[in-house]
């Protein structure tokens, strides 16, 4: 099985930690082509940045259809564009916010969410109520850190990172906790043994959801909204993402 | 003042429906200046089609602020790309569909949208709990006229719409009518006629919602989640977007 | 265009400062008929105040659709009688609590209301929901001021409310702020400038919505609930009240 | 014990309905006071008539509190002023509508509303949501009887009340039934026969919950919101309501 | 009228504090049979302790029909076994919680709840959004004493949870006080005193309103998903817990 | 991997249909251990079947636990006992409702559920609120088969399910459906090539989803409400449910 696991941001040393962290769990027959997005911003803080992120990841799932993924995980805690890439994919497509906070209802009656800097949060409350956890999720928290800094070994994230952790079991009473960015990846399993309770990121968990859909034969229902994009003109410096006019979007 | 109603699909001939709309109600003082898209897909029927449409859309909020726009209006009953573009905007900004809503529970305990295709019928329920309006929308009721077809007078939309209006009344407990495309913006004044209720076309509504904002001298809090994006790196084809290094995301 | 803003309490004084800020909007071509309740509480501080208070409020009204006015507001934070003083109006009727709420989902993604006593939390808080604020609405804070207070400088009142404001957007993450009081409706420029975020009145929000709705040739839908009243007997003290038998409520 | 029930309306042949079904449900020891309101509609079928209610509701209450009521019942389906009665009376005050859904969720998990007019649907529908009933209240009817029709033989409000309440049953997955008018409490016990499964009017509900309350020791609760009326100064025709300068609302 | 009040775990003590409880409030006429759960656990206090306690209270329950009980109300905060219970009873079933939070509903706008240990705030949270109460519940406090630490008076219980619903009062903008375990049923007046606000003890509530249902001649509806439990075979440890054959559950 | 699958019914032949259902989907190293419970109904159509079918599945998982299961899969669409078998399992639990729910949402923006009995549709819905479904989850549909009627070839069960799922299709806007009892998890492949979308059978989803939570190194969280039940005596018939004394509930 090959699933793509795709940065919509275009700083490929993040793509690399994503990648580890999802071939870390994938399963003995599972191949993940990790890609980073060929355009946009550096790293997506906010409504705008998002927006445009979009682009580029559609662009890589269009090829992804051509290279035979059997499914896709979005690397980027507001699961930019998902409804649309789900449009164009056959296969079985989940965002890591989704991802991750589906799997800390399973074991959890709480979670909190611990993510970067404040201006995100909203993006994050919006996940929550679309996803309906509004009961499971109890807080989610900010802890100021920039996405790029998590990179920054000077930047104390971890530790940061560890502590929101430790008052968010606390003071939220929850029971577990949802990492809040692609680019904490690699800090799960070392928070998870400092605090005593599971620590979930959404890149590990998306990675497992989607070997489960496809090990279940399911792929994104092709009945009603998630059908192929009907085929119609695109024009100007996009016209190359017009849906393929075999009947099909994507193939 | 200036108001900036910008159609984000291509089809200009959509587009003048749409000024056409907007200038009938425009106040004295109000200068509309209409935009197409300059990219992207002919009409907006689906997830896909809407992630797409959001850059030209953006590229027309850049250029109107540095055009002088006091307020936007966005003229697709998805709202594309709203937050995103509040970022990069001083002043307000209204989507149609968050116009109309809004201005229907004003005038009415319940109303009924009466929309195009069935596939895009997601799009606005998701609009209506995004806007708090599960109380007030009674239903959304797809008409499955494809947008393009609006234009077509031997489509029969006028008679089909009116119809369709008129069961919402009978049958929803609806006291207005929410019109659930831009390409109908040309229809809301016959069919309140025929039907001698409230029907109401975002574009007007947005118009003059945000002559309301501007006279009250409000734009878009840049206290928040809304304030100018943050400055960064944006590379590859869609570089051009990276925010304005000089504090601010487009002045 | 005429509005006619009504005070729903006896304070002369107060529907001045209320008229002062409708005036300090309105358009070029907008007449302000502000007026003060004939009867009832000095000021509206609970259920009790609210709705006594509404009898007069609805004389007001009749009043005003014998004198041609174009559409209403209703000047008290608790929007007293709404949906009652719909069924007897021909043009549009705003109350200022769901103008100013309305008006700041426009503009930010959250807002804090900050209003008078603790007692009539539960009234904003009612408002809240009945116009699906839920989301948007982080937090509504009582100063302990009285309604009448405000009028007299030397109860710091603006200082008070400033202060409550800046901590409102500190706090709850808002950005933007809701006065809950009509006696506010002058220091709404003020404490924008001090805390450089959106500050709404209702008073002048609602005004610019009416003129608005006006302007889109919308009045009250008489179909469904907001009907003219059934004709019926009225008897005793408020039998001048019954409504109109010629067909219709007021008219 | 003595439970004063107030009919807000002015129809004295609707109060002897009330007040017999009342009496026919308390306990030896209770007096039931059956009060119909000095002035105002004769029937109350919309968010006017109900508005114009509360004067003559608020009356009695006073009175009440004078006459030494220890309980009160508003008996009117929209449960006017519920409320503002509150904070001027000591004891528990149960509103028809809200002591029928709640008694109906203690003997079914989903029950139906049958009311008269379909205008005043919205009414019952606010109601729903005000006392937490989406999940229980699974409908509510409308028999287009208006509420005087119910005591004239020949409108056949009995026969046509019973078959929507069968219709309900069968097609709504409920089971109980909720009747929406006090003018309907003479039927409960004859459609509950008929249709096999409980059947509730609000004015015997309401009576024995304020007999349980006051059973308990309890009263309205006068921290916070419900306390008695601020002292202030009320003029006009409405003088007279001025709460009490003694240091509580009414006593 | 004869109600049976069972206590679902297996400390007969705290069964005499029920009873007690329940006897102070009941009517003349009204007996209350007192029963303490014959297995399972000493104290519930979480999800395991309260799904085995379940046994032993259908069990008590299926005696109850054949003893010719009346109504029941389920001694325990949870409110175990709720839907069960009224599957096999003809009369009424009330929960302690059930009754205690609509009881409160009916004195105060809005209520807080203090309960035990903090990991039973999960039990008590899913049934406020179970009863509709999300908006009347302010908050769910909880003292951290064990269930059979209340009958200990070197525990200090009583202070610990009065001074802990003082601070309700105080910081959650409450009327009114739900006391979140049976074995509290015989602090409410004391703490009622000491507070000066409603103090609700969920026992004494459910016996008033089962003596309520009853009065009105309602039981539980056997229409719909709380008819009698269809025939079918039991086996095993469990098989005498078999429906009756004879067309009803357990008669 | 060893995940055991518990049949909380008493029908062995039900759970060879789980079983095989389990094996057909799980990964290599995963062994599925299928149970049936000990005791109790033989079919679960209501309240009361569930609760007590509570008990024998405890016991299967006690069991488990000294087997040295990985994880646990509730194999009854009401999800029995789910929070109460979270408290003394160490690995992952999950029911077969709350698997299939998630499971769809991943697939489709709305889904259907397909049941047996109308009288266990409240059960289903009430999970749906639970898992915070409501807005994906548009219709529950009862075919009025009994569980036990699954099995009997002359029932029709096959065809009668695959129209219900095909009408659900075409009136309730969904993009998938989700099979609403364990007893027809053989069902699915064949309604799915049938109606042309995904169908999904519980009992696969939480075996694959066990396997993905196992698989990333997460077990049930042993912070707040799910952690080991307290210590505490249980005496009588249950008494050996009593959690060890060793510290942990079931270790």
């Amino acid at each position: 099985m090959r699933i793509k696991v795709i940065n919509p941001n275009t700083t490929s040393s993040m793509t690399e930690v994503i990648a580890a962290a999802a071939r870390a769990v994938a399963a003995p027959g599972t191949e993940i082509v990790a890609a980073t997005s060929p355009m946009g911003p550096a790293s997506i803080e906010g409504h705008y940045d998002e927006a445009v992120s979009v682009i580029g990841l559609l662009e890589e799932v269009r090829r992804g259809e051509t290279e035979g993924a059997d499914g896709y995980v979005i690397a980027c805690f507001g699961d930019p564009g998902l409804l649309a890439v789900r449009e164009i994919a056959r296969g079985p497509v989940l965002g890591i916010a989704e991802a991750a906070m589906h799997v800390a209802s399973f074991v959890a009656t709480g979670f909190s969410i611990v993510t970067t800097l404040g201006r995100t949060r909203i993006i994050a409350e919006h996940l929550v109520r679309n996803y309906g956890m509004e009961h499971h999720c109890r807080r989610v928290r900010a802890t100021e850190l920039p996405v790029l800094e998590l990179e920054n070994p000077a930047s104390g994230a971890r530790r940061i990172i560890t502590e929101e952790c430790r008052r968010a079991l606390a003071e939220d009473g929850s029971g577990a906790i949802v990492l809040g960015c692609a680019g904490m990846a690699d800090l799960a399993a070392h928070i998870a043994r400092e605090i005593g309770a599971p620590v979930i990121d959404g890149v590990a968990a998306a990675v497992k959801l989607v070997e489960a859909l496809v090990g279940l034969g399911l792929g994104t229902s092709k009945t009603g909204d998630l059908a192929w994009p009907l085929p119609k003109r695109y024009t100007g410096p996009l016209a190359h993402l017009e849906p393929f006019s075999g009947g099909s979007g994507a193939s």
